[in-house]
C-alpha cells in the first residue's frame, strides 16, 4: 500500500532559523511555503521529492503543534508516505481496523491530498499519507 | 548533498509486535534483520527502498536506545538520507562546521556504510547518512 517516503516533518520554533540551519548543513532549499490557517501552522517543504523535509511552526499557541513544541522541543513530528489512491488507501485501512485521524482526503501543503493515521495504528508514529498526483498514479 | 530518504527509524520495545502492527496496518514486511552487538540493538528494515521503516529495539539496558525508550516511549528515532559518497559528504559537513557523531563511515544495517550527524546540526533531528551502494553512486 505504501509508496516511498514523501517527506519527514520537523517542528521548529522559527522557520527561517530552521531553514538557515538546514541550508547551512545540507544545502536544503525551500520549495513550497504556506500559512495553513485551518491547522494553525506555517509550513515549508525543502528539498527534492523523496528526500524532502517539512518544517512546521505553530501559529496557534493553543494548538497541537504548539503543545508538541512546548513539551518535547524541536524535532521529528511525522512521516509522510506516498500512496497512489488516497481514498482507496483509507478504505483499505478502515477495513484493517486502523485508527484514522482524517476519515477523508483533505488538502495539504502544496495542494496534495493528504490524510493522517493515528500513531496507535502506525508503530507509535504519526503517519501522513500523501497522494502526490491528484487523480492518477504517480 | 542529500539524496532521497533511505529509511525512517522507530524505537520499539518488541520487534515482533512492531512488525505485526506495521504488517497489519500497512502490509510492510521485513527485508533485513540483524543483531548489531556493537550498538547494543536488534534492528529490522521493512518495506521497499525509499519507503522503508527500520524498527530498533534495545538489547543493552544501559544504552542510548534503552534510555530513549524509557524516557520518550516508542516512536521516531532518526531519519536516514542517501548520499552517493559518504566519505566526501562527511568531509563537506566538517567544512560546514557540522557536528558529526561518526567522523568516518562505519558499517550499518544491511552492510551499508553509514554515519550519524548530531541533531544540533540537523534541525533538531538525529540524522543518518547512508551510502546505499558501496564504492559507486546509486
Amino acid at each position: 500500500m505504501l509508496g516511498r517516503i514523501h517527506h519527514v516533518a520537523y517542528i521548529v520554533a522559527d522557520i527561517d532559523a530552521g531553514l538557515d540551519r538546514l541550508g547551512a548543513t545540507f544545502g536544503l532549499t525551500p520549495a513550497v511555503r504556506e500559512v495553513m490557517a485551518e491547522q494553525g501552522v506555517e509550513a515549508v517543504l525543502c528539498g527534492p521529492p523523496g528526500g524532502a523535509v517539512e518544517l512546521i511552526r505553530p501559529l496557534d499557541p493553543e494548538g497541537a503543534i504548539a503543545r508538541f513544541l512546548e513539551s518535547r522541543g524541536e524535532g521529528l513530528h511525522h512521516v509522510a508516505f506516498e500512496v497512489d489512491d488516497l481514498a482507496a488507501a483509507l478504505e483499505d485501512l478502515r477495513g484493517r481496523g486502523a485508527e484514522l485521524i482524517d476519515e477523508r482526503p483533505r488538502p495539504g501543503l502544496g495542494g496534495h491530498l493528504v490524510a493522517f493515521v493515528h500513531p496507535s495504528s502506525a508503530g507509535g508514529v504519526l503517519t501522513e499519507l500523501v497522494q502526490a498526483e491528484p487523480g492518477r498514479g504517480h
